[in-house]
């Protein structure tokens, strides 16, 4: 593994992180990849299971924000409409949402029986990028059963770079991949946990800011490389053990953009930039119960820990993103070089 | 007081109303209008109030929807934003929304001293409709005071027709107005009520359906008028003491156009048709306790029953407008049949 | 194939209809259907092609409007935040979705060599109901080649009723499935054509109206029937050579509602309603060209006329896809009633 | 004058600027201020006019965008309908939005006189922060009159800091107010402008960033200042000349997020953040024409610059209303250091 974004003494914000300073540090978060690594094919699949519990039967609470719409994110239309998540969510290249929106249906149909009989269907989240530089994406490789199998390994370790939906991504015109971070909110009521998993694919390398320093710039006069056309996209996962209702966890999703701003992005308009958010403290159950439902929130003036908190962690791990990446070759030998490779040519001072 | 809608043997829907089958059938909701009524002036106020305490400090959960945004309803921002209402809902003339905004300033003002010192603003929430047919409404003639007055007569008990900011409007080609309706539902746990209010002020006489018969095609064809533009706009208030939040108030308010469609509304170009909605039954403080806030709300399987129930509330409260108008003379002569008048003139057997 | 709803003396609204009375009257759109029915698999789908050239290389104008989202429909970010449509439209049951993305890529990628190598990917869009009581959907029976056929087969003539995605479709109760029908849009500058193709699957017997008459309450009280939960969605598809942007055209997708409505719908909580519209009026290109493009579009108090086309289409529409239903039997042998054998049973004077 | 952003040594992002580096770089847009200064009301009145015709009769296209809806701007809802602005935006406290709007009324009736007759109502676009620490925002000392004043004073050279609307404003806890910054955008067709102009009032000092650097929190260690709470608001206003749809121009307006959060923003709970944007490249005219109307609009791929050039301009605009900031001395000796005294100060490199 790589040396982390603090490892290299880089300290996003003020607020805690927590243990692992993962989107697993939310309590019953899990994790799961499934790489595929074939010479022209280089791509996979990233698993995000909010409990460990029948997602179905127990929905969480969530909701989903397009910061750029130029994507093709399943599921959202339901997610904003019922403000409620029950199934995992998938990540993976922009051709196989088809095999993880087959593969979310298979996983949910065996553990419930009674959907499509006495109950109706289920709503498959699926997010996705373009990683068609470095993976021929043209050929369809992920099935059902990567998609499957990434569920299946799911854990509260977890790795980050070029694994699973990471393999073949590029961030400002680097490798890219899966990062993550967290943040502790402390409120008088109680210590609670913001996390946050990316997967990136956007931007390009003059753009890159490391902790408001033009690292980008700096790099792209070494190495004299041709400056490359903003493309793809990024997904951005968020985790939440916060007690909030649906328009709140919308707001706090809203927020990421501030950290996703602060690498350098401008959100160009070929990336499709969407969040996914979910909050494990308020369980829904897909059957109606004979009383009313009964939720715990913040109020609305402890909002701004949870913007801050889901700001620097966005940061952080699209960051993490960039330093836990490892060379990866594609078709027709594509590669980019990884932001770790090129601090070691070229020292910057942080 | 003409006939009601019902005393004319036409029941909408299927649902039970509730004792006054009003908007203040809703626990706590008060009405209050102020009527010009001098010459070319034929217009006025009407205002909305959710509960009888203090409403900056104590406020309610609420929705706005709009269904055509030709319009200059003012406050909806925040209230999706923060999904609360925080001031009295007024009603009144497009050209009176400035004087409501300064009238809802100083009513708060004068209830809460740490407004503008030790705590923020406050979000004025005002809808209107053009009246320019009827009232002479270049003159900008409701003031501050209009509104404060409308404000401070606000009962349970409340006219409707052509009255408060109902005096100048027409619905249909005929005078429109203020209507009102209420339903009850019943769920496994308690029976709550919902309430709509509308302020009339769209439609051609051609479209107007009564129960779903073509009433209006029937009229245009005994008198022979020339058919008129559709210009004009609905504002539709929803009130409720269902446990409900901010999100399923919003699917809530969204139905209302069920109710609006059956009256036979095409919602033209010009129709700025906005839904402004709250519920009772959550009370939130603008102070911030020390605890997490608590909520009840329905499950997502009992809102068929609130759908329902908003939009024969809705269907019913429009007919009750135009069955309640009577008749105005304002600018220029200008005037409009009643509904009730041409009933009597061309019976129509329903 | 049965009475259309003209024929059976039901003239829904006052516009002129199109030479079909369907929503390829709108030229160069067309229409295609693959039926499944074995047994216990009886479902299929419909695909609409906007036009007959390279739907990704000439993109069309299109908007997409989410009436209630208790649904899966795949696309529409992208078709929101871009304003155009690039592949065909596809319907089909809800677990066919990951085959028909599948599809759309596949269909895409054979007629454009450069995505994923020169340029990005595509954009499937996919809407869905949910057909379980007459299909077994567990079965996910629909394939990529299933879609394919579909697209294959597209015309300017198609039939309507229980075909394509309608196969194993509930409408208030009764069969539903695939309906169709247009309006003659004239304005000074030209006469232009709105086309509504619905794939109908939602509402209770008792609400069904037709021209406003309560013709369900009465066929609910001749067979007794015990009233069945509003379950199910409907899929609305609105073709048009109108010049429209893309703002202009989602207000007309909008106005949908009143169509629906009208036919007696509240819109339940798990009918997932959503429209997809687009405007062969204007094409846009996916690659740049070198100078800016230029669109015409209608000034905007010509909507009026574009309003009321579409309300009423879309309620002949929902019509016509009851009166062109045919007997169906499906898992555990399930059926329901056709409008047109229980009017025989029943007759009601329209 | 006080050194601009530029002559401290800080230059914003790659992109040129226009001749003044305003926003009135855009052909034909004027700012004018009224400013109140006596005592306790500190606080004023800006108002951008996009152009120098009748807005009314000559409407420009355009949009809005809420990054953050606690706020009360006015005029929103319309703005997004029909995609136009009919009126100059006004900026004002919060309680001015009422004066404002009758001033906006009364500037439009006086310049047509068949509003109210022969056609309908006008849109007021107003858009506020709270001023209250250093303004005394209870006295409502905004009138129309201000209102007329502003419109009337505008020209192509104005002032930016602590002048109109800016009077009163904080920002990262220093003096905040008004700033501008233009780009220009050159393409393959012509070459265009995107002008800023931001009224600032939000932040907390430890959060400033100046081109990365963190600027705020050093300054906060030399101050020893306690830290105070996030409040307050920021409204954008985005003029352009680019040839670009009501959709397109939503798309640009949304970036002005990435610059916002590279000057430290979290986006707060309390700060309305709202983003106003026209462009005077189409002018669409009240009237009807006969035929159809003609745009231009640039392709989606050149949106990139146009992204990019709002970013720059508009984390430009924020510094630009700090270095331009002067010291006023308000309600209760209520003042804030402004960025240029604290730089004398406490000298930091660029």
């Amino acid at each position: 593994m790589n040396e982390t974004t603090r490892e290299h003494g880089i300290t996003i914000g003020s607020m805690p992180i927590g243990e692992r300073n993962q989107i697993t540090d939310v309590p019953g978060v899990t994790v799961g990849h499934y790489t595929l690594n074939k010479n022209r094919v280089q791509t996979g699949v990233t698993a995000i299971l909010p409990h460990q519990g029948n997602l179905f039967q127990k929905k969480t609470v969530a909701s989903a924000h397009v910061i750029n719409g130029f994507g093709k994110t399943a599921g959202t239309i339901q997610l904003e409409e019922l403000g409620t998540l029950e199934t995992p969510i998938i990540l993976t290249n922009t051709f196989g949402v088809g095999a993880a929106y087959d593969a979310l249906v298979a996983y949910t149909l065996e553990r419930n029986q009674e959907i499509g009989r006495a109950t109706g269907t289920v709503n498959p989240v699926i997010g996705e990028c373009n990683d068609m530089y470095i993976n021929d994406i043209r050929e369809q490789a992920v099935t059902k059963e990567h998609v499957l199998q990434a569920i299946a390994d799911a854990e509260d370790h977890f790795k980050e770079g070029c694994v699973g939906a990471g393999r073949g991504m590029l961030c400002y015109s680097l490798k890219g991949g899966i990062g993550s971070s967290s943040r502790k909110v402390q409120l008088a009521h109680g210590t609670y946990t913001i996390g946050v998993l990316t997967l990136t694919n956007f931007g390009k390398l003059s753009d890159l800011r490391i902790d408001g320093q033009p690292v980008g710039q700096k790099l792209k006069d070494c190495i004299q490389a041709e400056e490359e056309k903003d493309r793809g996209s990024i997904m951005i996962v968020v985790a939440t053990d916060l007690p909030v209702s649906h328009r709140q966890l919308k707001r706090i999703c809203k927020r990421t953009v501030t950290g996703l701003s602060r690498t350098g992005a401008m959100i160009g308009n070929g990336s499709g930039d969407v969040v996914l958010g979910f909050s494990t403290a308020t369980i829904i159950t897909h059957e109606k119960p004979e009383e009313t439902i009964t939720f715990s929130s913040i109020h609305e003036e402890d909002m701004d820990e949870a913007f801050r908190a889901v700001g620097e962690a966005t940061e952080e791990s699209i960051l993490e993103s960039l330093f836990q990446a490892t060379p990866v070759t594609g078709r027709d030998n594509h590669q980019r070089p990884t932001l770790t490779e090129l601090l070691e040519r070229y020292p910057i001072k942080f």
